[in-house]
């Protein structure tokens, strides 16, 4: 076998999941993690990343915030035929990232970075603009080795496993990285270059500020403690350990929040039986938002994590953006939103909750 | 004629613009602005407009900004044709909002409001959810009665004479409320309904957070005046009175900023041949940004003015944000950027500017 290869799993919970450590030939790492041990022998995989420049952080001193400068990406690939999809298996005759016949969930480092520790010169700048190297991690995390899954469609076994990893991650790089943020962007109405089902991990060298207002809310206050408590007509689904909710200061139309009902900072926190919860909450909320107008819904789901030093009083959640406001007419950030931050809302949380209600859930396909 | 008509001029000023104040049956204010005085007697124009239910806004606890609820603007125009566009002059054989045969710069107040005075209960909310009335005003900016035009190909002048509007209504709009934010959106790409040149006036009955932080930063500071300083190489085009450059913290491909070189807190006040400098530029901006994919940019035009209370030490903008970043490949807010509030960027401000400063901008068609 090529690589630094292990195998782990962790004690004691409910469920048992087995992790194989691999390195592609370039170095990067690749985790399969899974229900069963994975013991295939790998093929051949794409051709080595070439080193990346680096990429560099500017500060933006009117928002207050940094933003990433990574050039490289303009070269990414974009949306390939099925039959060169970089996520599928790689050992059907064509080349992929994953270098073996069938996998259950795949974590490897992002072939185009935005933060890495690579090195880097920063670039000359003007005088008092501040810059610093876009130290990090960017991890792809593949959801299933079927092209044609989505979270919609996996057992809701195999989403509990992704929380698995998620925690996994979050946990793993959260050790060397101030903040740590599980996506996953959905739909090429919202840019996704690669429809295998996947999201991506994050990993900051910084507390984005925006996080760190959100984390400072809460420790002033159980911002998310309170809304379990008053949901009311806002919730969509219940269970004993996590709740399905439309925030009553939602964003976007028909907005979804997962949340475990006791207060974990992150998924690594969650119990087995808790995770199995959310897992079946998430599974139900993204075929509700698919059976909403009769088509994949485009979405942007986010996993909110405490950042460094707020893990005593942050309240995880699983954040679901949707992007269709009704049947061909999508949800844009346009002026008043990105001019002010303010954002417009069509349709109120209430009257989105009622309807997410009403619609099957079904079980995965 | 119908309504209460005024006209009125702005002495002492290199240009004169003519004012003429109508109503329309609804009620609604329509703001005729022109080089000339405009003295055609109104025809027929649309059905008034229903009075609104009242939006609303809601507290964001962790963002730590308003949402606006408008349920109605769910029902607003959707890309009609063009012989229905109810921008256009409404007396050509088809109704319009405009009820005249033609007209310089049009500005009324937006059937389909976010932000009005309209009264409306607050809805029933879960405990410690913070509610306000969404009172302010949207109103629609015409730029021309030729339902083909746009900013790239306005005349200079007629752009002087927007920014002459855009000042116009920031003062007497600042005079009622804290924040005031004409814009445009542009393009299908980002959702624009209406494909007649127009832009939009949002006054708030809050200042955005958002907003805050970069007038504070402002007020800390001199960001804009050390940019002008230190432009180099980010530099796109400059006169001696507006500086056209790339801002070093670019969020966006191509991302440009229209900057006088002498600090005002908004359009007001500016003097005319600052005007004639920020509108020259401004045209030339979009005509490069026109040209640098061979089709019209899609894009945010956002005219940033000192919120209340920031006049003494804001230094205004007008930045646009551009949403092609290669030949059909657009910029999305995804994950990273709505779950952390961190911009990533493809193109290296330097890089832009250089691209941009090499295209032909070209005089109006």
């Amino acid at each position: 076998m090529q690589g630094e290869e292990a195998a782990s799993c962790r004690p004691g919970e409910e469920e048992l999941f087995s992790l194989r450590e691999h390195r592609l030939p370039d170095g990067r790492e690749l985790l399969l993690f899974g229900r069963s041990a994975h013991r295939q022998e790998p093929c051949e995989s794409l051709p080595p990343a070439s080193p990346g420049a680096g990429s560099h952080l500017r500060w933006h001193p009117l928002r207050g915030e940094w933003v990433a400068y990574a050039g490289e990406r303009q070269g990414r690939t974009f949306l390939p035929a099925a039959s060169l999809c970089p996520l599928c298996p790689a050992a059907e005759g064509r080349l992929g990232e994953i270098p073996f016949r069938t996998f259950e969930i795949a974590v490897f480092e992002n072939r185009f970075p935005a933060f890495s520790d690579a090195g880097g010169a920063l670039p000359v700048l003007p005088p008092g603009v501040e810059a610093a190297p876009a130290k990090g991690r960017c991890e792809v995390v593949v959801f299933s080795d079927d092209h044609r899954a989505a979270l919609g469609t996996l057992s809701d076994d195999r989403i509990a496993l992704l929380f698995e990893v998620w925690g996994a991650r979050v946990e793993a790089l959260g050790r060397e990285y101030p903040h740590v943020l599980p996506f996953e962007n959905r739909g090429e109405e919202i840019g996704v270059t690669l429809h295998h089902p996947h999201g991506q991990i994050y990993a900051f060298p910084f507390i984005p500020a925006q996080v760190r207002r959100a984390a400072e809310a809460q420790a002033a206050s159980p911002v998310i403690g309170d809304l379990l408590r008053h949901a009311g007509e806002l919730e969509i689904e219940a269970l004993d350990e996590a709740v399905a909710l439309v925030p009553p200061f939602a964003m976007y139309p028909y907005e979804t929040w997962i949340l475990p009902r006791r207060r974990a900072p992150g998924p690594q926190a969650l119990s087995g039986s808790e995770r199995q919860a959310m897992a079946r909450l998430l599974g139900r909320a993204v075929r509700r938002l698919d059976g909403l107008f009769g088509s994949p819904m485009p979405y942007i789901l986010t996993v909110q994590c405490a950042p460094s030093g707020f893990e005593d009083s942050f309240h995880m959640s699983v954040e679901i953006r949707p992007f269709r406001r009704d049947s061909g007419k999508l949800k844009y950030l346009a002026g008043v939103e990105q001019g002010a931050g303010v954002f417009l809302a069509d349709i109120l949380p209430e009257d989105a909750a009622t309807r997410l209600r009403a619609l099957p859930a079904g079980g995965p396909a």
